[in-house]
């Protein structure tokens, strides 16, 4: 039985990255959960953001970002940069991340988080009291440790990413997998 | 050790909903990992498809679409919808997926996703091959199943979302619970 539940904004799972922007020597990172690919080519993620946040103030300063996909074993610092405003905090020196320099952008990226994405504003537009970038994927990086042994793929469980639930507002981790893609659809019909 | 990878969209982890399109009588289905949410104020969600897609013809045609969550269970059928054209295939005759009336749309919603959101476009634009969707959501509907006790929230274990991992091409179900959001953070600092 179905039951109507509103109209809302969760889906199921989400990633929750950590975004870094800097502009003229100031540097900020936020856990954003309102993320998501939108195009393969060009590589294009969309991304919604508070506008009054000041990471969002320092990205469309430079007009780049980055997305550092963190490791279930950073829930507590992912939810402290998602929570804390930097205008009043150093989440840096808080949290003890590190950065390393970009490599496509001149942002740079978080040295904890296993997987990189180097980002430049392609577009943006207001929506309600919220900001919408579109961000082409200019490079990515990884850490070794967690690619497949060919070199040229992530292994997802090695990389362990942080999964969001939104409602209940829980992290969670990656369960097994179940299936490969692009194969078992061939048992159907 | 950080490699450098290249540009590339794969974000972790990803959602891989069914998107549902209906225009003049035909409805078609597909399998759309590129998709987030990008506001909640308005609910909205950015989606991007291929402009050769069926689907995306119906849902530009209606200025309607319906999102809805599959569970582990439903692998090889998000699969196959994912791979195979409605021009050719009747995919719900193929996969056995039944559609329930629209509330707050006139787009159906299927009955075997335990979660539904109902959207509206509210902007479009093309980027290279693909079409990017803005989606407002004017309802969403639950299976009773997989509600917490109080009725209020979406139990993420009962869910038991499909989880996408793109580059090894995995479907994957959620791991445990890692901690609380908006609350370990307090840990911090």
């Amino acid at each position: 039985m179905k039951r109507t539940m509103g109209p809302s904004e969760k889906l199921y799972p989400m990633p929750v990255p950590l975004i870094v922007g800097m502009a003229d020597g100031a540097v900020d990172v936020l856990a954003a959960a309102w993320i998501g690919t939108v195009c393969g080519a060009p590589p294009t993620v969309a991304v919604g953001l508070r506008k009054v946040r000041r990471t969002l103030e320092l990205i469309e300063a430079s007009g780049e970002l980055t997305i550092n996909i963190p490791t279930t074993s950073m829930a507590a610092v992912v939810d402290y940069c998602g929570t804390v405003s930097g205008r009043t905090t150093d989440k840096f020196a808080a949290t003890g991340l590190t950065l390393l320099l970009g490599e496509a952008v001149g942002t740079p990226i978080i040295e904890q988080c296993p997987y990189n994405l180097e980002c430049r504003v392609s577009s943006a537009m207001d929506l309600g009291e919220y900001r919408v970038l579109l961000a082409e994927v200019v490079g990515t990086r990884a850490d070794e440790a967690v690619l497949t042994p060919d070199g040229k793929l992530v292994d997802a469980g090695k990389l362990d990413p942080l999964v969001y639930i939104p409602g209940t507002r829980e992290y969670r981790g990656l369960g097994p997998k179940v299936a490969d893609a692009y194969s078992i659809g061939r048992t159907v019909g």
